[in-house]
């Protein structure tokens, strides 16, 4: 396989009520085995749609991987159409329908609805092939023309990733690398690309430079030597500005800087309501070094649970530099870690001032013998401003623990 | 304007590197109008893929949008496409540029950045015309042809949103109401079909039925009246299973029912690492209700933070019936709140045990005069069972303030 197409079928895609995963997971997958996506489409699921989908792609690419459309409502199109577009009816596969049911078999009430929908969802082509279900209850189709493999999938994102990995396993083995991220703070992108012609320029790689506030993410490419040398080149250039190598986000660079010094971190968190704690949480074994995160939404709860006191709230403000220092100093007290950040500011749209406009966010830094902060005026919507709050705070928690 | 499409250009959304939100976004701003998104597509940043894109496109629809490639480096193709795509050059647009720069006269270092990518920043294709940005540097660029207005603005979000906002005012007024969505709570997907076949085959709607555990969502969209009437029709059919109206999600019904009942809510959370607090701050306002949230990784924080005993931590286990209560006491309790809901449970993909395999994740609710305990045990990764653990935490604690 040398290259594939992703798409999703919706209408709660196309309409903005869901936001379309499936695809973007298969695409990292697939791309770091070098395998070209050469395009992802999403598209209604009225049946004609669906079978313009197969007639456009089917011949022209090695792997056309669709997600959605095979519930049991009369929303789901997707075995209908490929029926109509392999000119065949649709059989039942009782034998791996039957599977499926013997795993609710304790559970009489789940049992009877699965048994109650075994028309449509044990429902296939006749010219095509079963793809089991491990995870859910509707079956998989695939079929193969014209040197094109196509696999439909059901939407739900865990099912769809449970089939996808037994359908196409040598896609998930690890492999050689083909891909490096370099993630760079405090440099604006086009500095990044002066300071590195001889990565951009290298022929064979591909290199997107992508902005993320602080940071800058640079993806490198190509042939697994070349990345290799492109990766350590780049990484030279821009030393202590550089996450460290397998880390895959800053909140993973905390994480591994933490352990690194054997030391325990906590936040306090305001405007980013536990968003700071989340995202460290997201990565699996965080608890060796991840202590927890106070979310003091309220002035009392940020006197009470972390004792920033009340004068500093009257004299200064929530969102104030005294105010961060007390946080994150309270928060390395009660979590009883060596390290702590703080975020406090006005994610808006409402609460902002003239001396404190929306995205005023102050960030407190305590470590094992001093404190700081750092004031950021953050542009954006309310999720904008939050994200880079908690982008920056995970940043500044990083270089303190590096110090 | 009866149709669209969305495009996004860059290889970081096709090799998986970034989740594309901007179509999605727009996606959702159509559908309020009755505009049809007939696709979107994702493309690779090549110049052909580009003036592919707008050959597929010109002619077969309304309105053309495409985001991405407008920055200032070598992977940034767009403006070159359209221009090679119009048959024309690039002219600098001066006038537009030097607005940009007025706005950053106070801060040196980025004037000097900014005037220094002023190519190929400023640059226009001769035969279209530049679309200010108000929040970022690169213009953006629009034309039309064959009955198609074709816009291409910069992937950044923030700016795309501004940019758009500019362009098609009259997409983000208020208007009449096209779109219900109703989310019911404990029932499968088919049994809320079955209820309401009214509504399922009316030939005047299009329900879309998405189950996101432990609720389903269902979307109407048609004309105004009859979503209006189907939207009340379903609603009379599930209640007391039914998010109220106008609460767009789970963290948003919560909020509306604490403030119709004058009460203040918190949460402690271990698992879900701070991701109940982020859902509930999400939304601006929410500062009246919700008082915080205590993010308690280790048993220490939980001990020390939430008053949970150590021989409760020692006797059942920090995953168990009895610390959840403590959890939500504790922090109801610290954070002087009338309802608390805790979350203590293992998203994996270590740490799971024959008695409590991974996905076991217990819930505590404290309300006026008691407290209770559920447990649930939910499927998929870690990721998927800390956003189920998310939304099952905020339905109880909605069931609570309700009773």
């Amino acid at each position: 396989m040398r290259n594939a197409v992703l798409a999703a079928i919706g209408d709660e895609l196309l309409s903005g009520a869901r936001l379309e995963r499936n695809a973007h997971f298969m695409a990292g997958h697939f791309h770091a085995k070098g395998i070209d996506v050469k395009r992802i489409e999403i598209i209604s699921d009225e049946e004609e749609e669906i079978i313009s989908l197969l007639s456009r792609w089917v011949g022209q690419t090695d792997t056309l991987i669709i997600s959605g459309g095979l519930g049991p409502t009369h929303d789901d199109k997707t075995r209908y159409a490929v029926a109509k577009y392999l000119g065949c009816g649709l059989k039942a596969d009782n034998e791996s329908y039957d599977r499926i049911l013997s795993r609710v078999k304790g559970d009489s009430r789940r049992y009877s609805y699965t048994e109650s929908v075994r028309d449509p969802q044990a429902m296939i082509p006749e010219l095509a092939q079963t793809v089991y279900n491990p995870a859910g209850f509707a079956l998989g189709i695939k079929f193969e023309r014209e040197g094109t493999k196509v696999i439909a999938l059901p939407g739900v994102p865990f099912e769809y990733e449970a089939m996808i990995r037994q359908e196409l396993p040598e896609i998930f083995f690890a492999d050689e690398k083909r891909t490096a991220s370099v993630i760079i703070l405090d440099t604006p992108e086009m500095h990044i690309a002066q300071k590195i012609p001889e990565v951009i320029n290298h022929s064979g790689l591909h290199v997107s430079i992508l902005p993320a506030f602080p940071q800058v993410e640079l993806i490198i490419r190509g042939e697994p030597d070349t990345v290799s040398w492109a990766e350590s080149f780049t990484r030279s250039k821009f030393e202590g500005l550089v996450l460290p190598e397998g880390s895959r986000s800053l909140a993973d660079a905390v994480l591994i800087e933490a352990r690194k010094k054997g030391a325990h971190i906590a936040c306090a968190e305001s405007c980013t309501g536990g968003l700071v704690g989340g995202s460290l949480t997201e990565i699996a074994g965080s608890s060796d070094v991840f202590n927890g995160s106070a979310v003091t939404y309220s002035n009392e709860a940020k006197n009470k649970i972390l004792g920033v006191k009340i004068e500093t709230l009257k004299n200064f403000g929530a969102v104030s530099s005294e105010c961060a220092i007390e946080m994150a100093e309270g928060a390395r007290r009660v979590y009883g870690a060596d390290y702590a950040v703080s975020i406090t500011g006005i994610a808006g749209p409402d609460g902002g001032s003239e001396s404190k406009p929306v995205g005023t966010v102050w960030f407190g830094v305590a470590g094992n013998d001093s404190s700081r902060s750092v004031m950021k005026t953050l542009p954006g919507n309310r999720n904008e401003v939050r994200t880079r709050a908690v982008n920056f705070a995970l940043a500044e928690l990083w270089k303190e623990i590096r110090k």
